[in-house]
């Protein structure tokens, strides 16, 4: 089809979601039907590439045991090389293409060599992972909103937002790819915040093999240790993290946490 | 069925996402496939409720008109008494429970009932409806993470957290249930972060009859005001606006954009 251009070269980025293929969007399986080439990387679970229809092109472009398939030019290339050449590409990433995914990157590279774009969002692990066992984002009386950041900026320093979210813990603190600096962050509320604040470490969440551990800020970087945990996880930081309701465990009464507020209790009670 | 318990009274929430029918999660479309009653508010598109089967009980609890069919407490009490009576009870509520949407909350009241509970992810507009115009939560170069805030807090007052997002304004801030207090958020913004913050205020997302503005600071209540933008609308203030591709109107090319920063450019330019 090279020769010819009967079709539109374009690039739709779609969502995976957190891990349970279950999570992508009906739009997302539509347009993944619907698609010439797939190039996927390795946080979308693989089973969405059932999806696609047979014939499609299903290119590899993440990272495998350390080693990246393709540099980020390299991507945006083969983009727009295999959408002239085919026609409609999807590029498949975990969670939501425009969080932390650089997926409007690759739409400006496209749009800047001629193709059409789209955008199908993803369920986010940053809600959806600490969702799976029973935090929530926000609740009433608890938190008055969340902030996404991940642990560290572009030159490896451990990002200036965090001093703002331990100084403010009243907004629920979510970390993306934080795990190997999870002790300093810890340590940063610890100084700013108090020890107490709660916080969860969730591994694989909405995934059978889901792991998690729940503690405070002074003890939750020995308690992720000492259960092995690692990437991919998610870090939550504040008063949310004493709803979770992990699965083999009792849930703990409202009524039994510590410093649980007033205004919640309303709600839990039983009438 | 009330005087037997051969089935399990449950509940289910369920994220129907921020409009577009579309952008419910394969499982979302299967445990609605599958609820015995659905309890659906206002912000839930209509046309989801096409995914529950002959013979479900379809209950509008939301707000019409400004009118509530229920008060918080009613619907918990609904939730569990329907539970009883007919086995699993969905809660479609637009978005992610978890953000805003009083999800756990009501699985916390159900819980302390005896129903067991579990909660499927949605979309959130947070993300989604700045993203349909192109705008991404976070973007390399642009900003380092985002927070989702409400304008207010529960007693009406100006949210504290929109004075730590003003002081901060290198991390994303998007607004929910803000439209009534556009002028001052702006104002708040002004004050510390400068009147030169991109903002954009973004009406039904990811919905046919989408519309936006965007603008800075500045301009962006007076802009809002006379395109008769207004509820339900998403506000995001930060670099990443300067990214936005309305329908109709040319993308801004990159390089014309006032104050892009070079390491964008590198990854944005036509090879």
């Amino acid at each position: 089809m090279a020769d010819s251009l009967l079709f539109v070269p374009r690039l739709t980025v779609v969502g995976a979601g957190p891990g349970d293929p279950e999570l992508l969007t009906l739009k997302g399986a539509r347009v993944l039907a619907a698609a010439d080439v797939v190039l996927y990387d390795a946080l979308a679970n693989e089973a969405l590439l059932g999806h696609a229809r047979p014939g499609a092109s299903l290119i590899f472009v993440g990272k495998r045991q350390g080693f990246m398939a393709y540099t980020q030019q390299g991507i945006n290339e083969l983009i727009v090389q295999q959408a002239y050449h085919h026609g409609h590409v999807v590029r498949l990433k975990g969670g939501d293409p425009f969080v932390f995914g650089r997926g409007r990157e690759e739409m400006l590279y496209a749009e800047a060599h001629g193709l059409a774009t789209d955008y199908v969002p993803g369920i986010s692990s940053a809600v959806a992972a600490a969702g799976s066992l029973g935090i929530p984002a926000t609740h009433r009386g608890l938190s008055e909103g969340f902030r996404v950041l991940t642990a560290t900026t572009a030159d490896g320093q451990l990002s200036a937002s965090l001093l703002e979210a331990a100084r403010t813990p009243r907004t629920t603190t979510i970390i993306l790819m934080g795990m190997t600096r999870l002790a300093e962050i810890a340590a940063l509320f610890d100084r700013y915040g108090g020890a107490d604040v709660p916080a969860a470490v969730v591994q694989n969440g909405t995934l059978p093999g889901a792991r998690a551990v729940t503690g405070t800020v002074a003890t939750i970087a020995d308690l992720a240790s000492r259960a092995g945990l690692g990437a991919p996880a998610v870090i939550v930081l504040g008063e949310v993290v004493r709803l979770a309701k992990i699965p083999g465990q009792a849930s703990t009464p409202a009524e039994a946490l510590p410093g649980f507020l007033p205004e919640l209790l309303a709600y839990a009670k039983v009438a």
